[in-house]
Order: C-alpha cells, then structure tokens, then sequence
C-alpha cells in the first residue's frame, strides 16, 4: 500500500492516579515508533523526575515567554502550575507519518481538540473509585486531606470524559496498553483517512 | 468490571475477490467467541458450500415468506439472488453480549445501519486492482468477459465505502483479521458505550 500516511496525534488524559506514566512506559515499549510529546510545565520536579524525559521543567517567566510567542499547542494551569504542549515538534513529527502520543489534562485536551478535530482523544480511567483511592494511598507523598482533594478532583475529571473519543480502564496496565494500541490501528483504519486509497481503486483501470 | 456489556454488531462487506471469506475464517479462529451469521440466500451453493455453514440456502417462495413476516433485518436481490439476515438470532446474541458478524452486500449494509445506527460497517478491499483481477482469474470459475464484469462491479462498490466507518485493506489475510480484531477492541472502548461505568465512578463516594 503506497499511501502516503499522517501520523495519528493520541491524547491520554486521566485523572491522578489513573495509571497513566505506567501504562504509557508500557506502550512506548511495544511501540517505540511512537513519539511521546514531553511537556513543558512549571511544576518542581518529582522525585526521580528528570528534565526533558518527564517534562520540560520551565520557569513562570519562559511559560509566559512561549506563550506571548505562540510556541504552543495548548496550555493549561493545574494546581497553581503551568502545562503546555510544542506546537512545531507535533507538526513536524505528523507530517512525517509518526504518530504522537500527548499526555495533558482536560483542559487541554479540549484545546487540542478544537484545533486538531482529527486528534484522538482516549481518558484512561481506574477500574473503581476504592482502586484509585488505593493507588494515591499506596504513594505515601499526600496527607489524608490532599487524597480527599485528589479523589474530589478525579470525580470532577471523570465529568469531562464524555468530550473524549474513548475510554480506557486502566485494570491492568498491559491490559490498557493493549487497548490503546487497538484504538491506534482502528484509528488508521477509518474511512475518511483512506478515501485517497479507496479512490486510487476506483479510478484505475485493470491491466 | 462488572458493567453489563452489550455486544457489537459488525458488519463486513467487500467486492468478489477482497478475500472475505479467509478473513472470517482467520477472524474466527482467532476469535471464537464471535457468532458469525450464516445469511440466507436464493442462490444455488457452489461447490464445497455447506448449507448451514457458508449459507442457509433457501428457496425464492421461502425466501419471499421470511420478507412477508417480517422475519428478516435486512435483504438485497443482488444479480439475481436474494440474500438476507435473521433478525431474532442477531438480537438475542447482541443481548447476551456476544459479538455479531455479518458478511453483507453493500445494499445491505446500508439497510442495517439504518435500523442499527451502533453497528460498525467494515469494508474489506485488496490492496489493488491488479491484485483483484489475478485473484478473480485464479479461481477458474469465471470466464474473460464475467471477470470483466466483476471488477466493474468491484470498482462500483468500492464508491459505497464512504458510508462505512471503517476499509480495511486485505493484504494479507492475518494482518485484515488482526485489523479487524482491533476495531473490534476499539470500538468496544468509545465513550458513549462506557458512559454508565464512568457515571458509576463518578457518583460512588470513597470507601
């Protein structure tokens, strides 16, 4: 097949807790073609975190700066922090066939989404509230007031969810993986992204 | 999980020679859980056909009495043969949450998603004209001038595809088997069929 192909642009959102860097290791390692957009935020690192492989760590004033300059796709403020997404990097990337995996939140999620309607957006969700209340207790970094906040915030997320293409429960992490990757190859498989191929059928006569 | 799940209803057509047939059994190997439809036809059986298996062969007075009552979910007169779709059999298996496959006519097609705007319509082509014509000339059952006609009716159907959600291009059979398996797992992970799950998230109070 000589069709010239996009690449797909994915969208994984999920609230915390969902499972989401774990199920994306695992797709990233069954997939490695896919490029994973790393953020840019403003957030202080996690422990273990490391610049350009988990997120770009910025200043306030950079965010501001590439914002000002319209450097991003999308950006949203979290918690009191900056998230925003390269615009040039996912061009380039798309037109070159490869497909994009993004990690953002709600929020802009549905700012990729208005500006690129042909992106995919999957909400990675845990298989019950006591599971993901499980998992934030399991972390050990919050008291018992930021895991009422945390567990009040993904109810809220899970709000948004029907503005997603599909939902994916995260019951196990291989499990999730494995579907998002259906989701990919369905996605490539969809009518108005092959009518080029359907047509090139219909026009040319037989030898 | 234990959301109660419906099951999907695919449906895949294709022009003579896109190699349906291997690619349902390949579907159905993999995936023995999914109820094929055996369609009823008009058309005599041709050599290694098995009634019950391949068709229920039926005759045109029976054929026009399942019409009468109302028996059928969809039917096309397709170069002179009937060919059509038990309702009830697909219903109570959709209700018990297996999957359905129909291998139909684009006439067809057209007709059940009218009357069942959630199934999912899969066009099956092979990866050229030329391919099309050795295939169809492989078989030794069609003559110069009916292969001729074949692939013009090929050609014509292939413009129906833009009313299915999905082409799937045959070529080779494990890989349409494979993409079709994960249309399969996509589409069972679309939002709108998950929005009650997501609900019951939202709503349940932490434990």
């Amino acid at each position: 097949m000589s069709e010239r192909k996009r690449g797909e642009l994915i969208v994984l959102s999920g609230p915390s807790g969902a499972g989401k860097s774990t199920v994306i290791a695992e797709l990233l390692s069954a997939r490695p073609d896919i490029h994973f957009s790393v953020s840019f935020t403003t957030r202080p690192p996690r422990a273990g975190e490391e610049d350009g492989v988990s997120y770009n760590f910025v200043s306030r004033e950079e965010f501001q700066r590439m914002i000002r300059d319209g450097e991003l796709l999308e950006y949203a403020e979290y918690v009191g922090n900056y998230y925003g997404t390269s615009l040039k990097v996912i061009r380039d990337q798309l037109d070159q066939g490869v497909d994009v995996l993004l990690d953002i939140e709600v929020q802009g999620a549905a700012h990729v989404k208005e500006k690129c309607p042909e992106a995919v957006l999957i909400f990675l969700i845990p298989p019950s509230v006591e599971e993901l209340s499980r998992r934030l207790r399991g972390r050990h970094t919050d008291g018992e007031d930021a895991i009422a906040l945390r567990l009040d915030k993904a109810r809220e997320e899970c709000r948004e969810c029907p503005k997603y293409d599909y939902l994916v429960v995260n019951d196990t992490v291989v499990s999730a993986a494995r579907q998002i990757q259906s989701i990919l190859e369905a996605e490539r498989c969809r009518v108005h992204k092959r009518l080029r191929f359907a047509e090139s059928f219909i026009n040319k006569s037989d030898t």
